[in-house]
């Protein structure tokens, strides 16, 4: 077989949408152009509306501000967060498409250990078009990847896997650390280039970075809420942890699989962990009752669609981590609208998961 | 920090016994004699007793044949397997040492991508003095490697970590695969050098490779029985199988982690595909219910030892197993025969175990 990275024909130009959330300029495209110039944009602009985020030329894209929010959205446009990467859920909602790869406007092509350039958004296609393990380890890791397999031991009524839902890529140079991690070890780089894929094992949690991400929106499209961060919020830099969490209880219970590892991209600069520790310390302590409650979060058998496990998850974060904080009910109410608000502009996909069943 | 793979100091030499199962001559010790001279070696000679097995110059070693393991453990000397590298296990019990390293004398000294030997016995090391974190998936694998920490969203709480009870290391070239697998795919090798190691999430299984692994005696070595298997038995080949499914419900009971990855060995040839699908055919479809038994087997809290553990299991294992085949109760037997042959040879460890908890 023909290595894929050398193919040359972009994969499902006309079924993925790249999701960026941004408040500059996006010369940072100028990088990615060989790799995305074929694929639509959806760009999400925070921060001021009356700024004029410049795209380079010859790039195909439609961009939301604030203003296209709560027009589009009018008063559910509570829903999504202001002044932080969180309002790129948006991004998610008004896609048309199948897939949806969102990236960070600081991340850069990284280089594989050969020396040649990552084709990024390829592999995550690959994550997503390939199966994945959930139920049982194999320590060769990707068994569907060329040159390896299941190994001995592996039981054969598994190997045909489950779907991929969601593909989470990793960060060379600046590792995605929390801000007491930043302030701590503020010169650590990440130099390992790890050259796995692996699948999260069913019932395992993981802190799910939105920086370089993509997933199938037909599977858990309707779940991928950033929740309410930044502008007004008590915390920020928990959106795509919250998203992670929530995501991952309802792929295991609906059997889909989560993949992390390759792809890499090069993250250039680390934010400001000054500012950083300020956004998180609600969370910090916030997290440590979120964790068992997602580790011990059980839908159903009737949730049998992504709308129908959100809702009920909603309703246990109303319940039980109501208790923690007042900003969990408002929080649990935003995963509400949020919902509604996707059914809304995807009216196909809400009449399916509220009809009779997936 | 200086790069521990440079020190020449080889570490633990007066904790650590090498085990190797064999049935010829050890000129593969060659090979390993920079990493393996300093440590004491307990080699288990399967097959025929009256053969002399030569062991090259210079090694520190005890040798066993069948006529040893019958004198030392008199009748409890049927729950060690025959003409199967299950009886390695014999060599686990013993020891006299805080750690095991285990390998197959087809394994020889693997490089790294830079060409340099890997000192595979050291990584071991490192991974077993290591923390592990069963509880929660780190993105960057192992957080307490050098240039790695917990990323973003760990939960603080957790980065104490976990003991690390076992290290299941790699193999280059000829990978590890089942018959059918090897019968398929008979020119596969693994080329691919994945430089991390990552724990095994709680609630996980995998598949454990007996031919290149360390574990913790003090912690695990009651449990890493490798089962009935070889001469009289109707299966092989799921030695170091069924002691992965018992050592992993046992350290999800007890608090302890397992890791897999680094270091590998250069596995040198396949084993005979026909012969093994003969050893192998029962355990593939024998495995489909095994899997679904260890992925619910719990363990009531007064197993607070790992023998009151491992005999739980192999009540539960003759009340649910038995009904499969007549093969299981035979093996809930021997499990029980095991442990009390472990404590007979290791009557300290008993005495703890047996008295008022850990």
């Amino acid at each position: 077989m023909a290595d894929p990275s050398l193919t040359p024909i972009p994969l499902l130009t006309d079924q993925l949408d790249i999701v960026i959330p941004t408040i500059r300029n996006l010369d940072f495209l100028e990088m990615w152009r060989p790799f995305f110039q074929h694929y639509h944009l959806i760009i999400v602009q925070d921060g001021d509306p009356s700024k004029v985020i410049k795209v380079p030329e010859g790039f195909d894209y439609e961009l939301y501000n604030r203003n296209d929010i709560n027009r589009i959205l009018g008063p559910k446009a509570s829903c999504i967060s202001f002044k932080d990467s969180a309002c790129r859920c948006f991004g998610y909602m008004v896609s048309k498409k199948k897939y949806i790869y969102t990236i960070d406007d600081d991340c850069f092509v990284a280089k594989d250990p050969t020396g040649k350039d990552i084709n990024a958004l390829q592999q995550h296609i690959k994550n997503l078009l390939c199966p994945s393990t959930p139920f049982f380890f194999n320590t060769l890791y990707d068994p569907y990847r060329e040159g390896a397999d299941f190994v001995r031991g592996y039981p054969f009524s598994l190997r045909e896997g489950a779907p991929t839902a969601v593909s989470h890529g990793l960060w060379l140079n600046i590792p995605d650390y929390d801000a007491p991690t930043q302030l701590v070890k503020p010169r650590e780089r990440n130099t390992r280039y790890v050259d796995a894929v692996l699948t999260i094992p069913k019932g395992t949690l993981f802190p799910m970075c939105g920086m370089n991400l993509a997933f199938d929106r037909e599977l858990i499209g309707p779940a991928m809420y950033f929740g309410l961060m930044g502008d007004g919020q008590p915390i920020g830099r928990y959106d795509d942890m919250w998203a992670g969490w929530c995501i991952k209880v309802i792929c295991d219970h609906l059997g889909y699989g989560v993949k992390t590892g390759l792809p890499y991209i090069w993250h250039s600069k680390a934010s400001n962990p000054f500012v950083n520790l300020k956004k998180e310390y609600k969370g910090i302590y916030w997290q440590e009752e979120l964790i068992p409650f997602f580790q011990s979060a059980t839908l159903p058998k009737e949730c049998t669609t992504v709308q129908k496990c959100y809702i009920e998850l909603s309703k246990q974060v109303k319940a039980k981590l109501g208790k923690v904080d007042e900003y969990f009910i408002k929080l649990a109410d935003a995963m509400v609208t949020w919902v509604e608000a996707w059914d809304e502009l995807n009216p196909s996909g809400a009449e399916a998961a509220n009809g009779s069943g997936k």
